[in-house]
This record gives structure tokens, sequence and C-alpha cells, in this order.
């Protein structure tokens, strides 16, 4: 049995989303249990049916706009946050899953399950929708604002390993974000990056990627600092809803477009879909000591559940693993 | 009259949408005289009128791909791009528009233009749609990938100028492009920018800004280095683009959906406009001794001109002596 560990209070519509993913999960996925860090008061009314499912009690949330996540963590150690990651420190647990405040789940999972030996730094990576209709994973969305070379190989190392076991695509390609394509583009950072990853046996690096591309990309992988890589995400974001604003705006004009409209809800639906993180899954936070999947703070069922499928996949994949054992005899 | 030089060569739909757009200028704005700097034999045969119009002979193009912008320039004289940008310098013309190479545009800006004497870096600053049909000056959209914090503070100063005098704007507020919103978030640079713009008395700085709300901004300026505003903006333009593919596929689906998308074709039509850059106009370059506007590479005669009609109100309204004014004053 893989067993995962549920942060129920964490996000925007907890613990009822959560508590119905997590039956939904179990319903689907046979070789799962779960146990839910919560309130078992606010718990017990949304769950309708406890199969291989426990509750054990916690104290207190992360907040999600929470401005000092280190302290938070550190001050909060019975929230269901902090005690669903050192549920996995201890060995309780195989993994956890939680749509709580990122920087918190971040910090967090530094101070209570640890940071792999061998990888230096962690990295925050979701995987997001194409037009192709195959998955991307981008990183890091915000783990380390600045940060060296050579730790952004071996963050390249995990996406190419995770995209192997858990997208299953045979010879992942590594794209480095930039303002042009040709090699020697951008700040040092990106030249200096662009030299390491060319050479390095354990990644097949594409080149340069310019964001024009980004919903089409010519790579599986998309990498940049945590702070650029996140600053893409937001304005993906951003773009999809301030275009679905305008479209909604414009196709309701006129008779015609109001009829036109009306014939074309089922189409539209599907295209807002399309766009949607819900079924994508969750982030997984590389470079620690355990499996940790961050769901969108906006989860609903459906995304908590493929947060939480995703979570079992990477332990049966033995993901974590795979990549040490890569890296360590890379520091040889 | 405002006299204004034409690069006819740059661009990928040149010289025919460049001819037609200054034709087009001519006969709206009444003050201008225009200069085609190109290859007379291939002009001749878009230009169905002359009027106010001049064309000066080149001798050579600088290619869209160019990989050493400066050298380009450098060895290419006599190119439509570097006498247009030369007659600037010698006062034979009040501005000039191009839809050349970005960096070589900036880099030969810099060499036969020349930098205002206060201003110590430039920045390329495009006008973008937003879904409340307020317009927003994204910067620095590349002219300077690693920057300094009192570098971007001319910047955004020169930004806060061109919104009062050329968008109308009385208060523009200037937005940090960030992570997150709370004050102190992001990088080293990004918490000396913020501290810096929140006591400036020249700026009214709004604090920070996600790209979440890139086409919904709180503030008329948005601002960051011009590594990631380029690629904020290069995120946009692939977003918007996948999107449109997305929407394109979906909506042909069904019979009833063909139906409503045959119905729906005007208002699609309309929601694609509204996020064209083609009625923005250009991207001006910041911080020279002359005016130099950037039109988009595919522009079209309309957009093109609309980069003319822009060209003429900042020399009509005279924003580069209005910045240099304030930033002497600054510098005092």
């Amino acid at each position: 049995m893989i067993k995962i560990a549920i942060d129920a209070m964490g996000g925007d519509f907890a613990p009822k989303e959560q508590i119905e993913g997590a039956m939904w999960a179990v319903r689907e996925i046979p070789d799962i249990e779960l146990t839910l860090y919560g309130d078992k008061a606010l718990i017990m009314p949304f769950l309708t049916d406890d199969t291989r499912i426990t509750i054990v009690q916690s104290d207190g949330v992360i907040e999600m706009g929470e401005k000092d996540p280190i302290r938070a963590i550190r001050s909060n150690r019975k929230s269901s946050m902090a005690m669903s990651l050192s549920s996995v420190r201890n060995g309780d647990n195989d993994a956890i899953v939680s749509s709580g405040a990122t920087q918190a789940l971040i910090a967090g999972a530094h101070i209570l399950v640890g940071r792999m030996k061998s990888m230096k730094r962690t990295a925050i990576a979701p995987v997001l929708p194409t037009v192709n209709h195959e998955p991307m994973i981008l990183l890091d969305c915000g783990a380390n604002l600045e940060i060296k070379p050579e730790f952004m190989l071996q963050q390249a190392t995990f996406a190419t390993v995770y995209a192997k076991e858990i997208l299953g695509i045979k010879n992942p390609q590594v794209g480095l974000i930039n303002i042009g394509t040709e090699p020697g583009k951008g700040r040092v950072l990106d030249q200096e990056v662009g030299a390491l990853f060319e050479k390095d046996p354990h990644i097949n690096f594409y080149g340069n990627v310019e964001p024009k591309q980004v919903l089409e990309p010519p790579c599986h992988i998309l990498i940049s600092d945590g702070f650029t890589a996140n600053i893409v995400m937001k304005t993906i974001e951003g773009t999809a809803k301030g275009m679905g604003k305008i479209l909604k705006e414009e196709m309701a004009k006129g008779i015609l477009g109001k009829l036109g409209l009306i014939l074309s809800i089922k189409n539209l639906k599907r295209f807002k879909n399309r766009m949607s993180p819900e079924v994508i899954g969750g982030a997984m936070i590389y470079g620690l000591q355990g499996v940790v999947i961050k769901a969108q703070g906006s989860s609903k069922a459906l995304g908590f559940y493929h947060a939480i499928k995703q979570a079992a996949y990477v332990v049966r994949q033995d993901v974590v693993n795979k990549v040490a054992h890569i890296i360590e005899s890379e520091g040889e």
C-alpha cells in the first residue's frame, strides 16, 4: 500500500474539496491509503465514506497569505500542513499532498521533510497543458529566486527523470527559457547554464526557447531560475484569464453573436477546460527526501484527486531514489 | 511640419506595408512630412501617391535575424535603417520609425542617434492592450538585460512623462513586476527598486504587481529589468497565440458548434483584433537624443500607420525634452 498524507485544511475551498478529492482517489486507485490531517469536526460532515481513510486531529492552519512562511511553520507544528509534512519524515507516509500556501509548503518541506543530500536546491515544477496535448514541465516556479547554473543542472536532471518515469516521455528535451533562440543569448546566468547543459550527459539539451512558444514548446521541459519561471507561469495565467474575459465580452455582442454563443457553449466549455490546471494535477517539489505535491490553492475535488494520483505515481515509480542515484553518480 | 524618417526596408512585409502605412499617415496627419529610406526600384511600384513623401536611396538591409547587431550597423552605414537613424542625429528628421530587427535598431540608435546625456540606460517600451481598454506601458522589453535600480528609476520617470503626454493619463501609476504583491518580495534587485521607487517624488509608485494581472493591471506602467519584461511580453504573445489555436480547434467541433462558429465569426474577429498589436502602434525606445519608434516586425499598413502617428505625437508633445528636464533636475 502507498501511504499518502493529505493536508485537509489548506486551500481556498478546504476542507470540502480536499475530502471529496480524497474519497475520489481511494475509489479510483486501489493501492493507496490516505491520512487526512485536519480538524475532525470540520472534516466529518464531508467524509461520507472512510474506506482506507484515517483522520489525524491537527491544531491550526497556515494561512494562504502568510508573510513569514518559515516562522509560520516553526510556530505551528501542530497545523495540518506541518503535521502532514512531518509524517513523511518519520516514515508514517510515503508522500504528502497540500493545496496550502506555496511558500509555506516549500519552507515547511525544507524544515520538516528535509532536502535530498545530493541535491543542493529544491524546485517547484508544475506540469502545464500545451496546444499539442503533450504535457510540459515548467521549473523552477518559485523555490529559488536566485540560483547557480550547477544547481539548475540538478533540477533539469530531476525533471528529466520525472518526464521519463511519470509522463512516459522516452527522451525528454530540456529547453532554457530565454529572450532569443541563438546560443549565447540572455543574461550571464543563461549563457553559463546553456554552456553547462550543452555538455552534460544526463540531460538532452534542446537549447534556448523563447516564451513566444510557451504553449507550443519544441521540448518537454522548460527551465529558468525561480524568479523567471514563476513570472512565466503567472503571465500565462494572467493572459489566459484576461483573454477569457475579452472573449466573453466580445462573443455576447449582437443578436447573431448571442445565438452563436449559445450554440458554442459546449465547445467553449471544452476550450476553458483545456486551459484549466484541474486535469493536470499538482506541482511536485523536487529535491526533497520525500514526495511533496503542491496542488493548486484553488483546487476543486477533481484537481485534488489528480494531485493525489500524481503522488501515488511518483512513489510507485520511485522517482526520488532514481534521481538521487543519477545526481550522486554525477558528483563522483 | 514634423519630419519623420521611415526605414522602408525593415520588417517582414517591407517595403509594401511600410509604404502603404506611410501614405495612410500623410492622408490622416496634416503636419507631417516623410522621408522613405530604401531601394527606389522596390519602393516605386507601391508609392501611388508621393504627397509630402521623399525617397532617399539606401544600399543594403539589416536582416531580421542579425546575430551581431552592432557590427551589422557599423558595417552597413548605407542601409535603410542606418541612414534613417543618422538623419535624426544630423537634424534632417525629428523622428524615425522602423519595423526592422529590434536589437539592431537599439544598437543603431545608440551609435547613430546617441543617448540622452542625463539618462544612463535606454529602454524599449511597447504599449499593450488590456481588458479594460486602457493602454498599459510595459518596459524594459529588452534594451538592458541587467540593470541598476537608479537606471530603472530613470526609465520609470520617462514612462510617466510618456503616459501623461501621449496617453493622456493624469497621474500614471508605476507597478513593479514581481512574484508576489507584498513589499520586499522578489530578488535583491526588486527589493532595492521597490525601496527606491517608494520615496521618489517624480513617479507615483503603486507597488509590486504579479503578472497574473498582466491584462488587467492596477496601474498604467509595468516595469522590470530588460530580461524579465521581455519574457513577460513574449509569454503574453505565446499564450495568446496558443489559446487562439486551441479556441479555433475546439470551436469547430460538432454540427451545432460549427453553426455557432459561423454565427460568431464577426465577434471572434473583433476578439482577435482586441489582442492585436496593430492598433497600438510601436514601441518607443526611451533615453535617446531623438524619437525612435520600433514598429512590430510583422507590421501591416495599419500598424505602421499607427507607429508613425505615435512618432508625430511624441515630437509634437516634446516628450524627450520634458523627460530630460526632470531627470536633469533629479541629478542636481
